[in-house]
């Protein structure tokens, strides 16, 4: 398939860009030449489309059913026994319903830890969208659940293959305080002969640190230093409660951090360490946690809230600017989940949006970028492009109705019961 | 004229309401009676629209074009030499602009501080919703130019009464720093006399504190105590820098608060007091300051950061619940200004809006106000209804083309120079 998207707003400059299968082909002023979809892209400026670096899509599913309370009552009470009653297709229903907001606000790839590998992996596919997803892995240190967890994300694997490109099978040991020192050495051990990444929860609280200096007699990542966890390959999400040694300990083995600054508000868990993080050759990127705890997937919207929460925590308003944020959304995930895209160049794999420019956010347009990321929100688009193919035109989706339909079915049983 | 809105949903309940002329006239499961429109409301509900406590609306000309700066950079060299260059067609025109992105993000007052008042006011007439323009009054201590704004502002106030009752008269004297203790107790004598509000910035940066105690000996709060300056005419922005003897002659004389989180947060003045504000009985609302420092108007968004900045300061997520923070913009400024509006109820003025709730975010809907609150944004808005006429339906303003095409020149041209 080949488009072509004319006279659209690219860098400041009016330009046509021409898409042939998953790759941006080329780009122009002016590209006299046929193609089997032409897009008119006037009033409208292309950007790449977001990153999501953590999150737990099937969520939404739970999106405002338990807000305004404390962590322990959440989970204990609200999260974790509607959980308990998850089917696949249950995830499924979420999965899509979460990959069809994130289409409708310009995002096209997600980091995923959640139940029901498979389900998420199907609504990924029939979505059209990329993501990592991993299954949820605790074993509560208990060798039998352990064995259980060993065998299970080793067959998700095998199975994965069945997928397309678009699906990164992914570990997921959920965080130091539910899975045992073995199940991350198997981890560990398990990325490198095969060359995936290990998406986990890492000192998103204070009290998971003194918990860990309780039990080890050391802070987690000076835990998982020592047990031989740490490598290029450990994605870890939120890394608020951090210690300079730690910091070095992170960049010395190459980890990828992820910033989810509306969870870690909205859950009263810190901030994240960002000038201290970016001090050092570390790469960060950016994420929104699962709809539970945001409760939206707008990565825009999430931009804004990073970008403040620094500036807020530093007491300066230059830190992490617009440009910077937006970053950590495209180019910088891109890098770290080894995806060709998170900008527009010829070469690049075409995951792109074109953002509406008459969108009511966004007039005056005295610049694009500080624009989208502090007036902006996932409202602003219009198209969103993955792999070449279009998801989303003129704000609209193929079978959008259907999923609406049936996410809220599965999201009123849920809990109902 | 009269509405009939149809089989919408108020309060979990599906119900008809009946509007005539400004009011509220009935609310009924099933309302069998003619109206001159019918509007559909399945699908959707009805919630009170928006009031903005504090904002400068024509800066919205400005959004996003400086941001990431210090404070004196943004103000001396972007904001201020840029605001020097306005005429009252700007500012009518960055009004009408302002009162377009409101009207479509559901907010249908302002509590406004600005230059070239009839600007704002015709811009708030021929937009239909309400505000409560202020000039800028600032004399920087000079006797003559304090006279100048006194006569202004008494010219200001009778021609003012050309308006219809959806624009209120204010006194902007702009804060402690700019304006000398008379015109402060000139505004003081003026407001007590004509029953009209004055608006002023009050303790947003710390550096403030510590001016006021190098010149006056004393803390901001103490200082307009000393001078006779505090009342119940008083809103107050910003509000930051308090110790609880301030709080306490806060209480004491009545004075209104405007928490401005985005504002606060982007341009890192601070964070605003709230568990200490309603211990007492402190009247609080929320604004989103002007576009240059947030930079939307979208009193969704503001309401988001308004209760994750507090539960992440108190460290404590259930703090300023989505039920709170709703009424912070909806039933306590409807109060605070003086409006028989703020909630939807038979015999209140009827400025309410339908939201979709087919909107992505809102999908599912266990509990509209936490949905809206974390999930929604402005885009949920379907249809705004101000003093009980119809400004929005279907996202579709009358009119709003000629907005964007006018505010658009206006804003190049100003920035261009």
């Amino acid at each position: 398939m080949s488009i072509l998207i004319r006279k659209v707003q690219l860098n400041g400059e009016v330009r046509d860009i021409l898409v042939e299968g998953s790759l941006i082909k080329e780009i122009n002023a002016d590209l006299q030449m046929a193609a089997e979809i032409i897009i008119d892209g006037s009033g409208k400026a292309a950007l790449p489309s977001f990153f999501n670096g953590h999150t737990h899509a099937a969520m939404v599913l739970l999106r405002g059913y338990a807000d305004d309370l404390s962590l322990s009552e959440w989970l204990n009470n609200k999260i974790w026994p509607t959980e308990a009653r998850l089917t696949e297709e249950d995830v499924y229903w979420g999965t899509r319903l979460a990959c069809l907001e994130m289409i409708k606000s310009g995002t096209t790839f997600f980091n995923d830890m959640y139940w029901h590998f498979h389900g998420v992996a199907r609504a990924v596919e029939d979505s059209g969208i990329r993501a990592a997803p991993s299954a949820v892995f605790i074993d509560l240190y208990d060798k039998s659940k352990a064995a259980e967890q060993i065998a299970l994300n080793r067959r998700l694997f095998e199975e994965s293959k069945r997928y397309s490109n678009r699906v990164l099978f992914a570990l997921g040991p959920h965080a130091i305080y539910t899975v045992s020192k073995e199940s991350l050495q198997w981890a560990r051990d398990f990325a490198a002969e095969n060359d995936v990444f290990i998406h986990l929860h890492l000192s998103e609280t204070e009290k998971e640190v003194e918990d860990c200096i309780r039990q080890h007699g050391k802070r987690p990542v000076e835990y998982l230093h020592d047990i031989g966890f740490l490598g290029p390959q450990v994605i870890a999400a939120h890394a608020i409660w951090l210690e300079d040694r730690e910091i070095e300990l992170l960049e010395e083995h190459d980890v990828k951090l992820v910033y989810n600054p509306t969870s870690n508000m909205k859950l009263a868990s810190g901030v994240f360490p960002y000038t201290k993080i970016t001090d050092r050759e570390i790469a960060a990127v950016l994420g929104t946690d699962g709809c539970a705890s945001n409760n939206n997937l707008d990565m825009l919207e999430e931009m804004k809230f990073a970008a403040l929460l620094q500036k807020m925590n530093s007491n300066n308003p230059t830190v992490l600017s617009a440009h910077d944020v937006f970053q950590l959304a495209t180019a910088a995930p891109a890098r770290v989940f080894n995806i060709n895209s998170g900008s527009i160049e010829e070469g690049k794999v075409a995951d792109l949006i074109l953002v509406d420019l008459s969108d009511i956010n966004l007039v005056p347009n005295h610049q694009l970028i500080p624009n989208i990321v502090y007036s902006g929100n996932g409202g602003c688009v219009d198209t969103t492009i993955c792999d070449g193919k279009i998801l989303m035109q003129n704000k609209r989706v193929e079978g959008e109705e259907e999923v609406l339909e049936r996410a809220r079915e599965v999201a009123f049983a849920l809990t109902a019961s």
